[in-house]
């Protein structure tokens, strides 16, 4: 070992111990007849202090003041009370008065400053990773990762799950997004593909009789990358038999609290349960962000047949009450108008009313409206003096929902009310089974087509397909589905009617999903489950915007690893072997 | 909830409890008025009665002697002690008296019997793996390999370890096996590989300061498959900063013990070491068996020079001695003879020699050897009345010790000295750094080529290369190489000099590893570290004979899953986007 002690461990009880420390060079100050390093390990940083004196200490001194930053050194000393000390540092109690020295490793100029305040742009940070990956709100991120993919383990562990690995080189996915595929050298021709889940393989695991099943897995999807999409991602994958709806909430719901109380300290209340239709219908989501309330309020008995064409002429009319904003001036209404007007949210303007001091509304189409029909706006928001309302409308109710949507979480974050290290977690349930699909002109489905209806909505299979409500649920925790699953058809009847209103005949049903109901004919269990997207759940305690800042090695917008170079050319030698060519 | 218990857990105490199970049927036994029924789930089973009597219970009588195997019900009803216990089921003691019964599913007839002892074989079991994991004896291997990665990350989390999650999406491993490639779709004519191992990310993160790094993590090679491979394996990955082997060896020393008492309730003594010089010369192999000792002893001054011209001209002369096995018949020994003979051995004879009852010793090759010379072989061997002693030769030292280590192994097993529940462990340490190869015509890195040298070896880079050892260590369990590793060269002069000898020009080297040894530039720690195999930890633990059984979905030799049907064939659509065409 080439240390005694981190360079986060030592403290005032330490006073007089000799100690040998070893870590990188965070910064030097040399102040006339001292100098002081800051040491830097993933554990802490711990002061150096080299003064001149005698022969020895002349000779420290000197080397001290030759070393560049991040150089990895090793020095032996005594622990010192400071004179100034640093209550910024849990060692800032203390120093270390170096005896010996030695550099284990020089370091040339780093390309960008290892501070959590970097000089380094994005793209540099990404292709000097491992540099970035010093930076300790960096390392944080990962080291909180590991702790809840732990913290997962022991609770599902506690739980009676088993985790078992199921293969990455697999079959291609019905139904599903597009694949990764890779060619098989031993079978000419033929392709593996990388998993999008293991949804079929835990389901499989409940056919045998696995009974409680987790794995915390990579999955893989080879689609077009957004901000918040990763090729490969992580999922806590879970699956239960013999249980119903309500005992997956519970488990899961308990591990959420686990979760909570073990890292972050808090005592998450019980989840509230919110249908999918009153999360469209009071938030225009199925994700709402209940952090903050500003629910919405419909305003078609109310604000119709008065002469605005627009509002006459809507499918839908519905507002939000911004509380103490009615002191936004012109230019942030502007603004906000601006917002909905965005291509990303397309709505095509926004109207206005102010709750005055007096208890007056004052609107933007105040031409149309008498101050009694104002009133009955202000009522149906029970807004108070000081609030904002801000209504939009539009020809198509779902869209326009979700424009509103939009609407509530910008004055959501400009109002304050999103604070990040306030956490507001709910069920979202009684999914659809179907939606409706413009370009494949037929019903899909919602969540997959193994997932339940809800056992009193099954008359509808043959009445109304679009109206039946699934048994699945997502967890939605800030305005993020961190979480998401189903009770799955375990009875081979139902699941051809669900396929049939998919559309699809018994022969393409057999060609596409055959594997798996010849499977369910042996005897398979009552089951279900959920997985949890673990990058979004880290982002989440971790308060980031992005997932990639807790991933160790992430990949670009063009899927690419800048710092490996990944991917890359492959030898003609390699492909010749794999039967496989390139084409332009 | 479908149940109340599980097929595992009731006993006397609970006599007279109203409870629900549900599970499997597996076996329906009648006698009579009577109806006894095996209800299976993964905890246990537990048997139910149905009795003829009043209405209610015939219907159910009926109901019950209509079910088939593997049908999956649900029963409610009281539980009773039983008239004849079972000693052989933790719930043997009691019995269900069935008052209403649900089949939760029917089943077809399985295609082969889902008892440990099983008529199925090995192609229609895999075909089938989900009705294969059924039985208990399968899926006691994976909960055990649960349990083990389990151990494994409490141990590794208390030692301050962090897992980290790499890449699978990553670029071509320089000088490594074949590798598996995915196609960007997003990078025309580019390719992906997955990881053999994520060796370059490890020794990065240590470059980042992560200073204990560990993964269970996925690692792929697109080699020929032989009985213990797959094309995906299992890794325990680990790698640490500021050590020297020492560190690293007890770290993991521990880490075993740790396995061995939570899984195995066994207090492993402390590992002994065994330089890889020493592991070839007393065992023939540098994995050796040692739950026997058997070792080799040399004979070139004892058999040489009496006229048999097989010894005479023999570069090595070995043997060792079987301890008892003097009674062995002529047909024995011919079988033994065979067994050298074989193509997997490639020995041309094999001499052996008796020491009878009276002392005196009987040997094949009495014509060439007076009864002194024989005296002096059994006090070489300081065998004993009722041994028998096996002798190799041949013109290639290393060759003949690998032949005589087949042997060591084939007399281990014929005279029960294997048992798969005694463990032997132990590290092999000094591996050499370099090896010959052949077919390259050159030297290659033994581990691999960020291995260092042992510091006192350094001068021999220049003199000597072939003679340099390496702080590389192998953990030995039971003649299985369970993990390996090696203390990485930090020092850029150093591996400069490892790549010369390995024959690459510093242009090569920068092409090949330019890239970790750039990041090596900006500071990196002395680091170590090591790789255990999973599949085959888990294997040693559950005495398997292949990796196969303690992996759920595992691929035939040929590398296809057979259940999935992976690999396939893909869409001409798929290929179209990915550019890419296969070729005969």
């Amino acid at each position: 070992m080439y240390r005694t002690s981190t360079c986060g461990e030592l403290r005032l009880a330490d006073v007089n111990k000799q100690v040998t420390l070893a870590g990188w060079v965070q910064r030097v100050r040399k102040m006339g007849g001292m100098t002081f390093i800051d040491l830097r390990d993933r554990y802490g940083i711990t002061q150096l202090a080299f003064e001149q004196g005698n022969e020895q200490q002349n000779a420290l001194f000197e080397q001290a003041g030759k070393l560049g930053r991040e150089y990895v050194i090793q020095v032996t000393g005594l622990v010192k009370e400071r004179y100034s000390k640093n209550e910024q540092l849990p060692t800032g109690d203390i120093e270390i008065e170096v005896t010996a020295l030695k550099v284990l490793n020089p370091a040339a100029v780093p390309p960008f400053t290892i501070e959590d305040d970097t000089d380094g742009g994005d793209d540099i940070r990404m292709k000097y990773r491992y540099l970035d990956l010093r930076r300790s709100c960096v390392r944080k991120n990962l080291e909180l990762r590991h702790k809840m993919a732990f913290e997962v383990r022991s609770y599902l562990d506690g739980q009676g799950f088993l985790e078992v690995e199921t293969p990455v080189l697999v079959n291609s996915t019905p139904e599903g997004a597009r694949d990764f595929v890779v060619p098989s050298r031993m079978n000419e021709g033929q392709f593996y593909a990388l998993p999008q889940s293991p949804q079929i393989l835990k389901q499989l695991l409940m056919v045998s009789g696995f009974d409680r099943y987790f794995q915390i897995v990579k999955c893989f999807r080879d689609e077009d990358l957004r901000a918040d999409r990763q090729p490969e991602f992580t999922q806590i994958d879970c699956e239960m038999s013999f249980v119903e709806q309500e005992d997956i909430l519970q488990m899961f719901e308990g591990m959420t609290r686990h979760l909570f109380k073990t890292i972050k300290g808090i005592d998450l209340p019980a989840l509230p349960r919110m249908t999918w239709s009153d999360a469209m219908k009071y938030y225009g989501s199925d994700k709402p962000d209940t952090r903050f309330d500003m629910r919405f309020v419909e305003l078609m008995d109310v604000l119709k047949g008065y002469g605005f064409s627009v509002f006459d002429e809507a499918a839908y009319i519905g507002g939000i009450c911004a509380k103490g904003a009615a002191s936004y001036t012109r230019k942030q209404l502007d603004q906000l108008t601006e917002f909905v007007k965005r291509p990303q949210v397309g709505a095509k303007g926004l109207v206005y009313a102010r709750v005055e001091a007096d208890g007056t509304v004052k609107s933007s189409v105040d031409k149309f409206y008498s101050q009694e029909v104002l009133q009955q706006l202000r009522q149906a928001f029970d807004a108070q003096p000081g609030d904002l309302i801000l209504i939009l409308s539009g020809d198509d109710a779902n869209k326009t929902r979700k424009q509103l949507s939009e609407l509530r979480l910008e004055m959501g974050s400009r109002l304050g009310l999103r604070d990040k290290n306030k956490y507001s977690c709910l069920w979202v349930i009684d999914f659809p089974m179907y939606e409706w699909s413009d370009e494949e002109q037929r019903l899909m489905a919602m969540h997959h087509p193994f997932t339940s209806p809800k056992p009193e909505d099954i008359p509808l299979l043959d009445t109304d397909p679009a109206a039946v409500r699934a048994n699945a649920y997502d967890m939605v925790i800030n305005g993020v589905e961190v979480g998401g699953g189903s009770i799955r058809i375990h009875d081979a009847k139902l699941q051809e009617k669900v396929f049939e209103i998919l559309g699809f005949t018994p022969e393409q049903a057999q060609a596409k999903f055959g594997f798996l109901m010849n499977a369910f004919k042996y005897g398979a269990p009552p089951h279900g489950g959920l997985a949890y997207g673990l990058d979004r759940f880290v982002s989440l305690f971790a308060g980031l915007d992005s997932i990639r800042d807790c991933i160790a090695f992430p990949k670009n917008n063009q899927g690419r690893d800048v710092m490996l170079g990944a991917p890359g050319p492959i030898d003609q030698k390699q492909m010749d072997e794999l039967k496989i060519k390139t084409v332009k």
